[in-house]
């Protein structure tokens, strides 16, 4: 189980190119993002906020699809996916009232959400990060990776996800957008 | 969610008449369990362990199961339920490497674990805390309580659960049996 710990303020690994609060409330405006090893000490340190996750196990997927993933989805850290996206989002609590069968079948026999993330392969790497049960603001933190010239695919696919029945459950939503600086 | 907060020490709600270690490394003994608020200042205060989860989602129950349970399953808190048991348990990291469908299959289909815990209706009730995605010792803290009457109903209840195919996948488990005392 990993831990992402990402830090906004005015220093880090990642430049923030913009932030757009698709839905609800907004994060305060930062010009980096810090990819940190510990919480402590963040505030103190000068940072705005502090967001936090951990990878936990899948919650949707099935045998047949992780042997997929596994096999097909590329690594994080790249040299040439110099470009990256944090997206935050925030569930409704209509939609975890759902039982399990409920929300996978929202979550992928109705709106693709595996698939669509497949059809950026080998483009686009992503980490998904639990938050909810840490009683964080946000219930995911999604980390993507690509290079510059892979923008628009990327674009596609953040739109595709946005259009899906899975996305009229999200209620909260930032989407920040990221250079790497080394 | 609710947050599920127990100190382990000398002074609590309910006195330990057991803490047997079923599977891995026991946990201190102590004689009173102390359902709490907040895990503030519990060193400070003389306990001897804290475990806490959260109520979370299901992870596994069905939109039918669901319903079955909404309707038929017993309050916490009933007066005449002044006996209750605290078991946490850990899963090993093959358990949580499976998708959500061999894990599913493997709880329910094969270990028929919501439906054991049905056979006990109305006279045991039970709360399930997850604790594994905030880095507790322990996956699940699940709860239980029940009248003086229905000890032996409870304990065919763990045993018949233990003899599964899912408990094969259980590394750690602390059964901890308690008196009410006010």
């Amino acid at each position: 189980m990993i831990k992402g710990i990402f830090l906004g303020g005015h220093q880090g690994q990642w430049r923030v190119e913009s932030m757009q609060t698709q839905r609800g409330e907004p994060l305060p405006a930062v010009s980096h993002l810090h990819s940190a090893d510990t919480t402590e000490n963040w505030q103190s340190a000068g940072f705005a906020w502090c967001l936090q996750g951990v990878t936990s196990s899948v919650r949707y997927t099935t045998q047949t699809e992780q042997a997929f993933l596994q096999q097909h989805q590329p690594p994080l850290h790249r040299p040439e996916a110099t470009r990256a996206a944090l997206i935050p989002i925030r569930k409704s609590a209509a939609w975890w009232d759902l039982a399990q069968d409920e929300r996978r079948a929202i979550f992928e026999e109705q709106s693709h959400h595996i698939a669509l993330g497949t059809t950026a392969f080998p483009a686009v790497a992503r980490r998904l990060f639990h938050a909810r049960d840490l009683g964080e603001p946000f219930d995911f933190l999604t980390w993507f990776e690509y290079a510059p010239e892979h923008v628009t695919l990327f674009e596609e696919l953040v739109g595709a996800l946005r259009a899906t029945r899975e996305w009229q459950y999200v209620e909260r939503e930032i989407d920040i957008r990221l250079h790497f600086l080394g």
